[in-house]
């Protein structure tokens, strides 16, 4: 059993799945915090004054709302796809710039979506992720096809 | 081959591993089930005279509709860093307590939803299994941060 | 360092696990392809006259908009329960069946939505991949319950 717990252990010290683990929690935790605010009715201080007058002020909360919606979108296939890709053996370098990219435009993206900033920055934004994530899923099927 | 087979089912013969396969299941069907009753359209019986006096006595069918989005909100989350935290070593006794808790929570979330139950149990549910999920997140973070 | 990635490596070299990892890939990008429809205000050219013209046709657009969310709320638990399964040791040939009866499944159902062909034909392919996935979870809860 201790031998069993030993290799579950490696996976997580491997440094692609480490690294991929990383920026996945990341963007998913991201995601987790535009959620809290496209439910106001479950969050606890929504229905005080304070967070009525917050969230209820449309159309913010529809702004927001579709942000986390085009997350779901796009972070759950980097989730998906990622996973196997870290596990199809990729270079370090190559899956760090894969997984930092994806993040960074993410974030960007979100920043877009509620400042809002002028177009195209979350048109490109996304554009980046979404490439980022076919780009790994080639290397997925390059490496493991089987049909 | 067999080897690798061997080592293959190894993940699955894991006790951490395990306990995660079960509960992710679990709330993955539940919200499955759930996904059954809002699309009335592809589900043979909502086109019969029953299943239209069922499922299309409005606000239900748009409660339904809403508690199967906050469940794809919430259990995608889980389902995804709880397997990088089920990877990431953690003590059985630990792992068990989130995965119950969060399965538990959804459960009540669901019927808090549907019954529907006052305010603030569905609230309180729903912040329960947010707090799961952030608290394997910080434990994955924690493990294996590679930036 | 090398041994590790070896082990590694080894997981996409199983015949079951790269089955799992085509087919999933493979309905993850028709998912994908479907959301930069959805997103005609993301989408670069979605600004333009032609791009207007050809998105903003209602209910053609909103019969994309459904069609992507019941993919996100059906791929994403194939994506989710496929994963446990694959790793639960299972026959290749019947893996095999699982995983290619979904994906015709739902790109049949893609299809049935978009010309649109009568129904049951969408009915159908829905329940079928349902029915492939409930398959894949009980296994799984076979193997591995551990509550």
């Amino acid at each position: 059993r201790i031998a069993e717990m030993a290799k579950l252990t490696q996976l997580i010290e491997n440094e692609i799945f480490r690294a991929y683990a990383t920026y996945a929690t990341i963007v998913l935790l991201k995601m987790m915090l535009m959620s809290a605010f496209v439910n106001p009715e479950d969050v606890p201080f929504g229905k005080t004054e304070a967070g009525k007058k917050y969230l209820r002020t449309d159309p913010d909360v529809e702004r927001v709302r579709r942000n986390h919606l085009n997350d779901l979108e796009n972070i759950v296939p980097f989730f998906a796809i990622g996973l196997l890709y870290a596990l199809s053996g990729p270079e370090l370098s190559t899956a760090l710039l894969h997984f930092r990219i994806f993040t960074g435009a993410r974030i960007l993206h979100t920043i877009a979506y509620l400042t809002p900033l002028p177009q195209p920055s979350r048109g490109l934004t996304w554009a980046v992720g979404y490439v980022v994530t076919v780009s790994m899923a080639y290397k997925v099927l390059k490496t493991g096809l089987y049909l």
